[in-house]
């Protein structure tokens, strides 16, 4: 039975010459009072026959950072995050970072005022050190985008392997003439989707030179048809195109079929991830799929076992691809 | 112990030429004060023997509920919000609701763990009482999606006069055997945009007959395709096409010609949104362009205005939408 109160909450208040509202959330067990604080404030509320509601439950929501929102990649992924989620009862919230932020404290700063339980992030990271720093503070999991080490986790593709299945089955056709249209080399994805691209191309003995590769800092159709429109006008012998973005592959796809050329008798395209779009236009778009979904799932999957584990448990997963061939080749 | 105090809040409020409310939002660390005055008043507090409230952080977070993350149209429009947040110190997070939610606990339970100054909700609400309730609890503003009424906030456009000028543009070039393609109505815009397919038909001595309106109850392609096929397969004389969404369009324009249609000649065709595949697929569509950015960033400014005001302002937003010509029409 609770004891008779000997003092109202506003002489406590009072007392420790602080709000009411901050021996309300004392009381409450509500957070955001420094210790010190909070334990003489608590030792009052005892002291005169208050009880404090039951120590604050643990957080039920798992944070996800996400690059951009616009990217249709990362519907299916965030899906899966979100099934995965649910199965386990928790909730997930959606955070925007930019990748330019490269500091421990802008990453706790976009969680300031949420509670959360762990971190899956298909953001890069720019550098091991954060994320482990991160890791070390909340369990954090790379997702789809990562940086290779031992003692961090993530759950992706063989970016390599997959653009050198794209890039063999070109060449396996007869292209002679390949181009390779991807991102500039900071992002990771690109640099390892080159390296598959050129493995494929040494092991056909076919020379490759920086006129074959174009880079795009930015992932835009406009940009890249205008930029192939003026590549495919020029040089008429390319016969074979494999992209690191769908988006790319259809930017392709109209510049040319605006150069007369015909898809696929005289020139095969490849893009990369099965966005929608590769099954709307004519012709539809040979492309290489992710797991989309399942990258997402067992990202959150591989979370919780960090969590339950005490972070003990840092695991690389790597899903398998699969080409998904149409018109364009 | 704390010393005597040497001087009342009057006579600093006096010294610095401010409010006694503007002193007492710095003694109870409240915010809303510039950082030098801040500093200025601090100081004379603390010499004249005051202790300053533990500073509780108002929170910087902004949640924003959105339906799902696949929709292309939400993009835009998280972007505005985003950018406004981001002028006034604001975070940004996201949190996927379901429509099929109705009761407040549901909508609490989502920010549980989380601290927000404001909700931004992308997200249909069941009726007004819901959203009365949090509104009440929490300043919210509804964004795109809304239920009119008096006294609570949405930014968004009028869609029953922009479905009447695509409509009405259809039957000015000569239409005569329209379709209208929407989704079933359960969607507040629905029941709308078919008010004003209806009207400028009515304007036009247009008989429509239920064989006019084609429903489904999800936007999605393939499904739009298959039975938009069937109906021009089986329809020969339909001449023009306003669909509520441009993936409804997008799925008429392939059945169209996959029935040997010639576009715009034969079949005039409208979709809504104005998404990237509308000036990306052969021919382009033309489209309703909403100013996507524009209300996700006035939203935003909504939800300051009635944070500051203290909840007391509730204002209905339409901005204003441009049909944009493309090859369909």
């Amino acid at each position: 039975m609770a004891r008779k109160k000997t003092a109202t909450l506003q002489s406590i208040a009072d007392d420790h010459k602080v709000s009411i509202a901050t021996v309300s959330r004392v009381l409450n067990n509500k957070g955001n009072v420094s210790n010190g604080l909070k334990e003489a404030i608590t030792h009052s509320l005892i002291q005169n026959g208050y009880e404090l509601a039951n120590p604050v439950k643990q957080s039920q929501t798992v944070a996800v950072f996400v690059p951009d929102y616009s990217n249709p990649f990362n519907i299916d992924v965030l899906a899966g995050v979100e099934k995965a989620a649910k199965l386990a009862g928790y909730r997930m919230i959606l955070i925007r970072t930019k990748s330019q932020e490269t500091e421990l404290k802008h990453y706790l700063s976009l969680i300031e005022d949420v509670d959360i339980i762990g971190i899956i992030s298909l953001s890069p990271f720019n550098d091991v050190k954060t994320v482990q720093q991160l890791n070390a503070i909340i369990p954090t999991v790379m997702c789809s985008d990562y940086i290779y080490h031992d003692h961090l986790s993530f759950v992706s593709i063989d970016d390599t392997k997959a653009a050198y299945n794209a890039t063999n089955f070109l060449l396996k056709a007869g292209c002679k003439n390949l181009i390779h249209i991807t991102s500039t080399l900071n992002h990771n994805y690109a640099i390892l989707r080159q390296e598959g691209f050129l493995a494929a191309c040494t092991d056909y003995n076919i020379e490759v030179s920086e006129d074959n590769i174009l880079y795009f800092s930015t992932i835009n159709y406009d940009l890249a048809y205008s930029q192939l429109n003026y590549t495919f006008r020029n040089n008429k012998n390319i016969d074979g195109v494999f992209a690191s973005s769908d988006i790319f592959a259809a930017a392709a796809v109209k510049a040319a079929l605006n150069n007369d050329y015909r898809i696929p008798e005289d020139i095969a395209i490849i893009g990369f991830d099965n966005i929608d779009i590769t099954s709307i236009i004519q012709p539809t778009i040979t492309t290489v799929n992710q797991p989309r979904f399942d990258i997402g799932f067992q990202s959150l999957e591989l979370l919780l076992e960090k969590i339950r584990k005490e972070n003990t448990v840092e695991k690389q997963i790597f899903l398998e691809t699969t080409l998904i061939l149409r018109e364009s080749t």
